[in-house]
């Protein structure tokens, strides 16, 4: 968020109207729902294609994570569009479905990328900061954050659902392994709720402001914004408004959909995808089908699957595969390693 | 554009509905006419936000040159998603129409320029080759160019007005002198005219297919797409589908409408210049404030500019600054150098 | 940081060779400083330009805030380069010393931009967390962080020194006021201080491994690294290598080494305006002399400065400037609002 | 190129000593030669990563076309860099040979980009326009160009080797058939010569200015430059500085260096192929394993191949996959359609 100076508008940051602390009752306040449902409720007729199927859920919050959503604020074009750019038409530059279909097809199969750079999407995102650390690696994007240096943050923190506590993965030094149970969750669970609810009021304490917007104690003046916000934990939640192309919205979601991606960004790539599906159904239909549902061959893996084409018996030794390729290979093909 | 393989959908080129070469009405044909009023025809309703100004030209050839164009065939966003961004709201994030121009003119003063990426724009542009190769250097935008590779470029070509035939200048290595006039200019102009008229006959003999998509001579192959087009002159006109977002939008403006950008390209950004005055009025008028009409001192300029407001009489030589500066500060500030 | 597999080569975390919580010597470890100290030592012929000033301090920690540093670790071309390149020449394109410098002036009043892109320079950085993510907003610029999925993060958090210890602004609503002093002071750095070391004790519980590698409870599976990392605070240091070019380097110091900027950003960009005078000095004179050193003039700024060389009485209510602009034009100008 | 102002310093063109038109000796003159041997005499010690191997070839120019080049001009980082960014290392960041190319591998396999993004490379690249026009369309490079508006071109165009004069494929609208032969082949590269001749004729009449740069007609003021250049076709040589890193790089040779990329942008890329292999041999051989040399199949393609290792007799119609997807796939796997 950008911060206006003391002569410029104010922008009311509606801490009042927040959940309390200790009953929240989902990601949006009321003020908020209602901010929402104003938006849904006008329909104003343009001229440019829509995508009815995307106007639907158009502003509505899809939940992620215990306190996080989604929801599209706006979107740009959609698979016709893709079609009148590859085509550099003058009109809409569609044909019959099957052919518009095949085109597109065509396009994702052969790695044309530009005419899916066409359609532009925006999502209005809350999420913990560490999922937030990751996302923004993903450069091609435009993204406005909430911003701590001029804001005060609500006391909103993630803690894992029991299901997704997971042990350290001893055979992937990035991965997770089984379940915490018991004594060990439930001290788990423990310290990282009480870290964050003492963060939070120590932030409010060196701020010397509630979260009413009261001060605490006049006597006080209260450590600036920009570094009170230090003591936060990464799993405090922001926002950002983050807009992206098709193409690299895909790229993201193969990344980031992925079961080597970890659950919690995971979990909101998988909520996009659904909108990408409402969005874009003929584009996200060949994504699937040439990105997501296929594999890549190495030269030496292409090699050991002519072989076991032509009738040969390979095993890992032979292939030139690591043992690690070889398991990924099989794993791959399906077949025993 | 995109080239589907051979069992793909065909793209038939509308090339029998070209203007014949000897006499071109206009830039479009009456057949992409009619694609453009079918396209302008049609009205949905949207939840997104609309900006009634934009719509009423949208899909519209504005002509640039003499047979090149601009038309807006997409947006996203208007001054209203600026404010939002830069709030990162839950609803519309507006307040009073003051208020909103307020923050939109902060933002602008002080190169917040990430709330002004939150709108995207795509531009349908018929544009001289020798235009195309100076755009292109803009990166961070989206490109779809027709493909000589795939395609057979139409017999239309660059040839400048009488009044903008300027000469060298003679003070300026890239810049233009007097206009050039009598029998220099109709010998240039002549030049111009036959050598594309010649290059062109030559592209469809190489092609060994005429205008009309008929082979010339049963007993020769033709030449490839992809190679016979290098022998076409640099006024050769190409088109695009070019897509950006609002800040990168009037970074591009600044330095192509700009009195230092070759005539042509400026012709283009003029254009365009008034589809983001329809699109944005607000941000518009904040760029034209803030950046168009301002200007920039350098640290001996601005000690210049202190000393003279100070009552004392500065010249060149003890400016410290170059004579081209001076003559450019002099200038800028409408004094006599 | 990248995450090898299990079957990859081990990468060893020196886990054992950091400094002590207790007593931290500086930012870096013994064993680190003898790895610098063996990168120092070599020297190998190169055809390449070479920068003799930046090479003194080549792979050098420069100490930044409590524990940060910056580092300069590699580089591609020198001022004679960006010569060059404006030129596209075949040789070293450079001419005497007074006509490179004076090209390269022109290049940055003119805003030339493409020749600065063609030197590089990478940094490896030592920074906090809540400083990184304003970092990361520059996306022109290759970076690789160090991965707390993969690894454990060490023990070293940000304290602000007591004189960077401020109150909010009053009028600024980003920006610091006074200084915090007695009680209020030494209670914020009690809480920054213990929060921290409470949670990094949580991290090191929730990991089941201390500082030394070794596991606390056998009786326990420990909390997965990608998860245990979210209890830690935005002040915990990270480090990255940072890659970009000089025209993306020097608009980063322009905003980042500005007064506006928060300190704790702003002393990082000090240290690397430092070494960029080594780099390319003729470069950096020329940066200051027309960014750094110079103003920005509105249409209506210029305006007011037009009619007061005139020798008008200009006064804000009739300079068509907000007070606020007005107070900025009266403060780039030394005069008294 | 970038053009300074009047009272800027000169940038002499070197115009004449450029070979004659008449008998071109090759890419470079004598001047130049001379220019490229005495960078290439001079050796400097650096602290830097040196790549021997490619320190052999440096500046030199490396044939590609009739008259263009190739020549690395700058570098920054080698395979050991890679591995350093990776591992976020204080020193030297690298193991044993063997732990290195292992590490490199695994990035390559599973597409962690960023450590191969801090290795840099500069080329000084000479080729026809229509090259130039597809090659810039890679956005994330910098590139600074030879400018027509500022300077005079050559007079050198492109000419096809009779071996690659081909006819337009029958089955592929982008592609090449076979070689044209007798009279066709003769009158296609006559066509080529004399119009690419008259236009340089022509040009430098409309500029009023011959090779040697004396004034042709002193009764005439010449066309401006800006304006003169239209007139060339698209085989006219230009030339540029062009950056990039070596993940962009080696995916620009993916594409490039591909055989479905026009032959004339296809032979710079192998070109620069080889230089790659002698900057960072690890990184080169990585990407010849997992992406050269291997392939993607897509879901049904996948599908397809597990039914055949099982044993299935599995045709096209009972495949899922259309016949140039079938076709495609039993061209990997090496096997008769």
């Amino acid at each position: 968020m950008i911060t206006p100076p003391d002569d410029s508008p104010t922008i009311s940051c509606d801490a009042e109207d927040d959940p309390p602390a200790s009953a929240p009752p989902g990601p949006l306040s009321a003020t908020q729902q209602a901010e929402v449902a104003e938006q849904r409720a006008e329909a104003t007729p343009t001229r440019r294609v829509v995508a009815p199927a995307l106007e639907e859920v158009l502003y509505q919050p899809i939940p992620v994570l215990d306190r996080g959503f989604i929801r599209v604020v706006d979107y740009m074009g959609d698979d016709a569009a893709v079609v009148q750019a590859a085509r550099v038409s003058y009109g809409r530059g569609t044909k019959r479905v099957s052919e518009d279909a095949g085109l597109i097809r065509y396009l994702m199969r052969h790695r044309h990328t530009t005419p899916f750079e066409m359609c532009e999407i925006k999502y209005h995102v809350k999420l913990p900061i560490f999922v937030a650390r990751q996302w923004i690696r993903h450069r091609t994007a435009n993204v406005n954050e909430y911003s701590a240096r001029y804001s005060i943050l609500d006391r909103e923190f993630y803690v894992p659902a029991p299901e997704h506590l997971a042990a350290q993965s001893a055979s992937n030094r990035q991965g997770r392994g089984a379940v915490l149970e018991g004594a060990e969750a439930a001290r788990a669970l423990d310290v990282l709720k009480d870290d964050a609810a003492r963060a939070f009021d120590h932030y409010e304490e060196l701020l010397n402001e509630d979260a009413a917007g009261n001060v605490m104690d006049p006597g006080r003046q209260g450590l600036a914004r920009e570094l009170a916000r230090m003591n936060l934990p990464l799993n405090t939640y922001t926002q950002w408004y983050w807009k992206t192309d098709l193409h690299n919205l895909l790229h993201f979601l193969s990344l980031r959909a992925d079961a080597h991606a970890q659950y919690e960004i995971r979990a909101y790539a998988e909520a996009m995808a659904e909108t990408v599906k409402r969005w874009v159904p003929i584009t996200y239909q060949a994504f699937e089908d040439y990105r997501l549902g296929g594999t890549q061959l190495s030269a030496a893996g292409l090699a050991a699957v002519k072989r076991m084409l032509a009738g040969e018996q390979v095993s890992q030794p032979d292939s030139g595969l690591s043992k690690r390729e070889w398991r990924e290979l099989m794993e791959a093909l399906g077949r025993a390693p």
